[in-house]
């Protein structure tokens, strides 16, 4: 792995730690923090001995969201044909996009851990992970609509699925603050904490354990829930019927059984 | 704007406020109030000074659903032939349900404020609208089922998105009443209050709040929400980089930059 | 009706009471299982006198899920060739799958009475029910994972139109257990219960009170709201008007409306 | 009916004959022409003794495309701020595209009979109706590439239907002229002719066949082969059953039974 | 396999001919021919020689479609609620939809050979065929406009996936015969014949061809191809490479490689 | 550019010709081809000056398909377990289908020009290009299945959009040869030529013509086209209206207009 400004990443076993890094500007997402994120998740993805990663934030702060000079810097980007800044602030904004698209395709849990401001882009980006952690006293925003503008980044496509409908309109109207309490009550978080110890504590525990099952019926396991957000039930029926008549041949599955009949814990190769 | 029999229509600065008033009848919808609601939700999605609406019943009660009178009238227009029948009814369903998709479609954000009864067509109401708020007291049912019929005007639709599915397959085959407490726990409200009065305060300010906003970046926000309902994640974020290649060149977002620079509050044109 | 080995069917008036009857063996779901609940429902979906399904395990337990013995028996037809034991797998899970696909598309609604234990392919059977009640106690768990592999019955098709995905996630990717409470709290259950009896009481009187509607808006009630699932709220609107147009001629609906005028509860035929 | 600037209306029998009206312009489609359309088509959807619609160009040519004028009238409108302007014009478009939609929605069949130029939005156009008849002279084109702009109503959703991807692209992406043979040969015409008196005569004749039909089963023929553009076979076979279910206790299939015993016209009502 | 009345059965190696049997009544289909050709196509689904299936009509004719009587004896089941023979017709249309559906799923190729008559049914039935190839002479037409109904057996659900949708439109909407010849210049049939014996010839020629052939591989290009008609090319991609992770590591590409490598012909098995 | 093996890429003014370079492998395609033409496209989908592709083969081939080698190569890689082999031949699949998606999606119209063989893998390609051009002796064939596999490039999936699906499915089942001239007229190709020079000399005036038009409007229509394989009719009409609402106001609508008053050729920036 190259080195990075935005990140640091650190490995506890088969578990991979991505922290976000500037906390000297409460992480806010730099032109480096988009590049980064991509290579750090497509790595996550590809690397056999990752089985789960659990993504957090240095200092007292998860994230403020983008940085605002890299809105600026797009600005001067701009020409005077709409046409074709049109062109180009699209496939910029799609190229934002995959980013976070990285973290949601990457095959191995992602568990986000999350303490102090959570804002703007950081909503999207949490959105774009498995499971959610957080500090009760965590602080929550969907800020881009007071930056006048429709938030774009995927906290509007992939929240849906998380929180009701009806609040999400509402905190995506107002901009509101929203704590971890509130947060956990509409469902965005599996659970609070009291002190960001004990959640770093319980999140790496939670970690471990999804480290330790079969890689391949966890990694089939994320693809199948993923595949459910955008398809029928018998669709998704007929989809991990496919997938299964090569999977249920593993040796992964002897190794499991094999284990229960014991009482061992069963180890499985990467 | 026209002359209501069913609806008082007030004016708050950029709130517009839709006064369901036939209290005598406890608010319920005659041929009307069908097309009334219709030209107001269309005039309120057109006057480009309304950024935002609340939606209200006058009287103890938000309204008791479809008028029984209106379904005899129907009945009387039914003919011999099973078939030419049908047709009848299906573009009578059609255009009764054109009535609440007007309230959905509506770009400005509109927001029910629920007391006393909201029965029947009044939960396929505020299913339509973007968000509920209610008193505790207030009393629910989806009634169709004790008219011996399927609900044909949205609940079945859009509720799906707003509670759980378990619970609302309990309500539709029951018809049972759940209190404004129920409904909130489900998720059906955002917020519920002691009294009519508390919650008319909060829902205008609200109102007010999201009134206040860029109006460009609210519109967008409302279309992409309701875009997200019918389609897949991909196709959403596929869909906002193409709305934003356009919008984030409009000078709202400069007004917001700015107005955030010198820590004032931003004025956007309607 | 045939003779039954892994089930009982009981008959209270116009409910079916379908009861998972292998208690020596915890309710465990054996090869006559799948074959039999097939026949269970297609025949509660068939015969007109049925109006509703109570669906419970005998003994203090709901089910402890597959029955290992079974999986060893497919173990034991796979061949030398990969692509054709993939083939055959395929078709077992297709075929396994459709056990579960008759409870979902049984036209009346079924509820789930759950307690003690609950788990693995127990869990994809009450994400195909209707409803869910159980006790607070009872323990669920979706224990795929621990054998090495993807659930491929139906809990991760399911299960996101009724829990939060990043719950769904969690319980996916650990296989741990969780109790009554907890599954109450994420929307998976309608309600719990301190007892059995209790939940025993309450689930036969609200199946009864279904029993007590007209069966056609029932059955096409339930029909509307798994069309749902799977589809646009423009196209569910336009499948209901195309639906009630037929039965908006009914005379269930002058049934129930004379009812509702003498006050007197109305029959419906079958 | 109102009066017509841009279109005169014909009726022979239950033949409704379209005829757009500005010969001297080579029948350009002008502000008056979008409203109009709208109009007529609306009241053939609705007056139930038309049961079928030709759609032809007064003078040697059909339609030269949209009015160049009109595009210049909307350019006047914008302003200073892209974002309002993107709204207004999307807010055009989707109004220009309601005309043609309008077309598309007339249950009842549209039957185009073109001579000449058939060019730029008059492709749209023509891609809306049921069939297309054309001498073989005629001379169409997909001009909007010269334009500077993607064609955006219709043409390019609508034509994927009826003629292979690969043709379309190359007419879209080259603007070229190509006459009715090749038309035909391409599978965008049902059929050629020598000359426009031929044309008329047949299209006349196929029109009246059509008109002679049971009114409910085309209706419903035309709404099912329209809903099918846009869903699944599976999804297909649900929706005409449903459909049916009512239809076919329409009393249209007794007339047609008994026409058919005793070898005479069946008369089906409007 | 169990006797048949509406149809004969035949194998030639590999090959299974099912013929319609009922010359005398132009191979009208009544309703043990509905029985019987799901019974026939389950049948040739599951049986692991049957690698290839022909389908014809014995006498001078394909078949003149459904049965006359068959639509009389459901008329005569229905009784006076409008909504309970809704619910009959519905349920009659699916299932004798699902006779057609069971040829559709088959997983075997299907070759129809078509002389004389063809049509109403006989049409949905050919289009639920994989391909279809008939004499010149043979005579087509979408009969059931003339029956003052909307076909509702699969001809409007499939065929825009065969013919040019304006063609099928002026097809339906007519019910005017057409001829092989025309059927053939318009997608229909892959192939034309001056005599029934010579299409039977090529139509077995071509069967054999496919018997010969992996049948994995026969069997998996039919799923894809029927899968295609339903989803995106994107889910298509990921579908087939799902489906392949396993299908890959069969032996048939090892025979298929030898046996290119030393110029033989393979030998699958079944 | 960096250097190819596998290809040579040569301009001619804004046409960027791609040319498969393996004349002595009949331009087999091997493990560099895969990895290269992904760049190629890459840089014409992001070099402005590039307008329009013309992809050919060097020699008297256009392509035999894919290198055997590869599969070799790729069946060297797997191990022992059954699913890890699984998900390392699915990822190879997504992989190999991704250079093809390249093509698909660059967003400048793609011209196959193609002479001699044209097999398997190469269908595959050209399936993925705008248009395709050949000549009359031009020899095809779906090879996949004399592999005894399914084949899994994309020709299943993308040419039911540009074939009839009854051809489509006779020549996947047998694999069959067919000329440029029965290509032709089953819609594979938009034209077919005596020679290969006259093709060229044809295809490279196409190409110019394209890349004379405005590119902005070109590269429109080409995402439009491909957005309508996958999408309804309503959500194409949506699309492209917030797509034109940025580009409309572009310069190049004003250059184009110029021009056309002008009767002067427009010159249109890249």
């Amino acid at each position: 792995m190259e080195e990075f400004s935005a990140f640091r990443l650190e490995r506890v076993d088969k578990v991979a730690h991505v922290i976000i890094n500037r906390p000297e500007k409460i992480n806010a997402m730099n032109a480096e923090f988009w590049q980064e994120i991509r290579s750090l998740f497509h790595w996550a993805d590809q690397e056999r001995s990752v089985r789960a990663v659990v993504l957090s934030g240095a200092g007292p702060h998860f994230s403020s969201g983008i940085d605002l000079s890299l809105l600026g810097e797009t600005a001067g980007q701009l020409g005077r044909d709409v046409g074709r800044n049109s062109e180009l602030l699209r496939s910029k904004i799609l190229e934002l996009q995959s980013s976070f698209n990285a973290v949601d395709q990457c095959r191995k849990p992602v568990l986000a851990a999350i303490q102090g401001y959570c804002l703007g882009g950081a909503v999207d980006l949490i959105a774009a992970c498995d499971m959610r952690y957080a500090t009760a006293g965590a602080q929550f925003a969907l800020k881009e609509i007071d930056l006048g503008m429709v938030a774009d980044l995927g906290s509007l496509q992939r929240l849906p699925h998380l929180i009701g409908e009806g609040m999400l309109r509402e905190l995506a109207y107002t901009g509101r603050s929203f704590s971890g309490e509130e947060a956990y009550s509409m469902g965005l978080l599996n659970r609070i904490y009291a002190t960001a110890e004990q959640m770093m504590e319980d999140v790496f525990s939670l970690a471990h354990t999804i480290a330790a099952k079969s890689p391949l019926a966890i990694r089939g396991t994320k693809t199948m829930i993923g595949y459910m957000r955008d398809h029928r039930v018998d669709e998704g029926l007929d989809y991990i019927a496919t997938w299964n008549a090569a999977m249920l041949q593993s040796t992964d599955l002897r190794i499991a059984l094999a284990a229960q009949m014991s009482r061992q814990t069963p180890e499985f190769p990467d």
